[in-house]
């Protein structure tokens, strides 16, 4: 099993106190942590190599070409994609949400189609889906959810029709704790001759992805939340995909000749890449990639799981609390969403940092969620391969003397 | 003056050798090198503050959300913007003139309406006006340039019709080495109602830019080229025209209520960031920024013209050498584009990076202005102030030695 202790040695930022305390982070659905590695990769870049890629024959741009273009190899090969052409440098899940609901959803989507998501989604998985199905005057529709908070499978067969031309659903849900049957989902918007669409954004941090074994059409995430640097991301969609859409953004890199009038594009990957990318970001999350293979994507699960097994029957027979999500550590990830009877989470949430411990609080970009919850907000701890048990036990005594504070009518 | 030996202490990356010679980096109008302040902004940041901003109340998310910030009003005084409600981070220039093209332009330009753009442009202020033009069927033209190759001021008031709705044009171009009249610029077109959108990626590194007082419209430039890191970048916007305008990007942050079928927005600036940004590009340019003005951008602008008055004449003498843009050097920026007659730029860099000298050769991402000018390619040796008068002579009396080389028959 992993050894959180000598891993947390190379997160410099963990060492540090707050608020008197020594620092718990558990904000990491939110963003993660970047370790030594990643940032001695973008030091040595900066120090090294830094030069605009793919236009010089200088030798600095050579070698910021080369690393970049085998940034996107180690990419490629971290989530089992076909080939580098399948593989998008973008800013973040966001942009490549958007990308795809711009682009592909313009040229598929007609009058009448459906558009399906699922009322757990992240706002960048709901706002882009409902501007496209506005501009076509498509029909978005919220697909069924099981009492433990999945896309039930067999509810959504009977919801998609004849006329489902995306579905677009997160991996794994930023509030509720699961993991979602992606590959089943797949099968069910295929046999429609629709496409589906992924949000990895909760996902490829956590676990081993083979978007080729889940065969996901489009498969878009962040690689702030999996050690590499801010602004920094991946869209992966099928080849033959990515060839019929049109670019969405426009300039240098993305053509191929451009004429007074009118112009041609670039083959792929480098089509949908205009302008200047974050050359840097793109680099450090390949040194992420290096170091969350090192450590083994299994092996991060595994020792995920054993922390929530740890630790959400702890919180569980917390009295007052209610955890959303799955009851069963079996089915619950690492994001562990909660309230506490009487206290508002921003509250909570402030009382943790007073303990020195990062939770969030708040919406968490699901409003429609929330409504579903029938929440105004929740608490989240959610827990990376680099907090140790330790963590958990300071996170669950922290919330029992927070519990208590807020009893004795400090409110 | 600027003591540029001293400065360049400052850039680790100038210290080394390429081909066992001493690097001369000549490329900067591709990308700049980023000085240790920054580098050290990066690293702090990831080291002690590194969190998702404005949606946490724990102490690592405020101090984020505090120096981004803090980032944005250092760029909104850096370029004398009204109110940072019109700064808004990008990925870069490319990225804020696509958004300009897709939501303002979508929402000016009708059917037989004219786009204004010149032959020096960047396919970033080339292809996104083409695409407008195509989705609007409006009329792409290009307006006239001096003998010098600055946009003709009264030749283009001949062309500007009523039917102008915007204008787009570099400030500083990326070949020819001058920099456009915006001020009268924005004059012609603001006289026919129309708006001025101005590509500052190779002005706002170089020189004191005031967005007021061009009375520019739309004003985009990238960190990159600044000492900022990669994917980092502004889009300046007035304040009137950025709250009618849509948002180009929809997800997290960007939004105020999402409900199950629509949303309303954020208020500015944060309507047009979707999801999480390049966090550490905001406040490494920021850091940039504090560089630069510790500096004096003035005084960047005289140090870089002394360089220009000692280089360019040399240059000029040398038989066989044609610079392009304007020959005297009171009129042209630090952007040096040439040939050597009978040699192949590509084999003139080549033959450079030999002798540990970064130039670059192509098109420069303008092939409308290869085409202008009649060339298919052209050499470029852009100066920054980090650059020496040692670093000049170098170039020149490499260029030299390599004339004598391909005269000697070794093409």
């Amino acid at each position: 099993m992993i050894d959180a202790d000598k891993i947390k040695q190379d997160f410099p930022i963990l060492f540090q106190s707050v608020n008197d305390e020594p620092l718990i982070y558990l904000d990491n659905a939110a963003t993660s942590q970047k370790p030594r590695q990643v940032l001695d990769a973008i030091q040595h870049y900066y120090e090294h190599d830094n030069a605009n890629i793919h236009r010089g024959v200088h030798t600095l741009a050579e070698r910021a070409t080369t690393h970049y273009e085998e940034a996107r190899e180690k990419l490629r090969r971290f989530i089992n994609a076909a080939s580098t052409k399948e593989v998008l440098f973008t800013r973040g899940t966001t942009t490549g949400l958007n990308w795809v609901s711009r682009s592909f959803g313009d040229s598929v989507i007609e009058e009448g189609d459906e558009i399906y998501i699922t009322p757990m989604e992240h706002h960048s998985n709901v706002v882009p889906w409902q501007q496209l199905a506005k501009r076509k005057n498509a029909k978005l529709v919220y697909l069924p959810l099981t009492a433990d908070g999945f896309v039930d499978v067999q509810k959504s067969a009977e919801v998609i029709s004849a006329k489902g031309k995306i579905l677009s659903v997160c991996h794994a849900s930023n509030v509720l704790g699961i993991t979602n049957p992606i590959k089943e989902l797949a099968e069910l918007i295929h046999q429609q001759n629709g496409y589906i669409v992924v949000d990895g954004a909760q996902s490829v941090p956590h676990m081993k992805v083979d978007v080729q074994a889940l065969d996901a059409d489009f498969y878009a995430f962040s690689g702030h939340k999996m050690l590499g640097p801010t602004g920094s991301g991946i869209l992966y969609g099928k080849e033959a995909l990515l060839n019929a859409m049109e670019p969405v953004e426009f300039g240098g890199e993305m053509i191929d000749f451009v004429y007074d009038y009118e112009s041609t594009w670039n083959v792929l990957p480098w089509k949908f890449e205009a302008g200047t990318p974050n050359i840097v970001g793109g680099i450090g999350l390949g040194a992420a990639v290096d170091y969350l293979e090192a450590i083994g994507m299994d092996e991060i699960e595994a020792y995920e799981k054993e922390l929530v097994r740890y630790v959400l029957p702890k919180l569980q027979t917390i009295e007052g609390i209610s955890v959303y999500g799955p009851a069963d550590p079996e089915l619950h990830t690492g994001v562990i969403t909660f309230n506490l009877d009487g206290v508002h989470p921003h509250d909570l949430a402030t009382a943790f940092d007073m303990e020195g411990i990062a939770v969030r609080a708040g919406h968490h970009c699901a409003q429609t969620l929330m409504r579903y919850l029938d929440v105004h907000a929740t608490a989240r701890a959610s827990f990376y391969f680099y907090n140790t048990f330790e963590d958990a036990d300071r996170f669950i005594d922290s919330l029992k003397k927070i519990k208590e504070f807020f009893k004795d009518g400090f409110i």
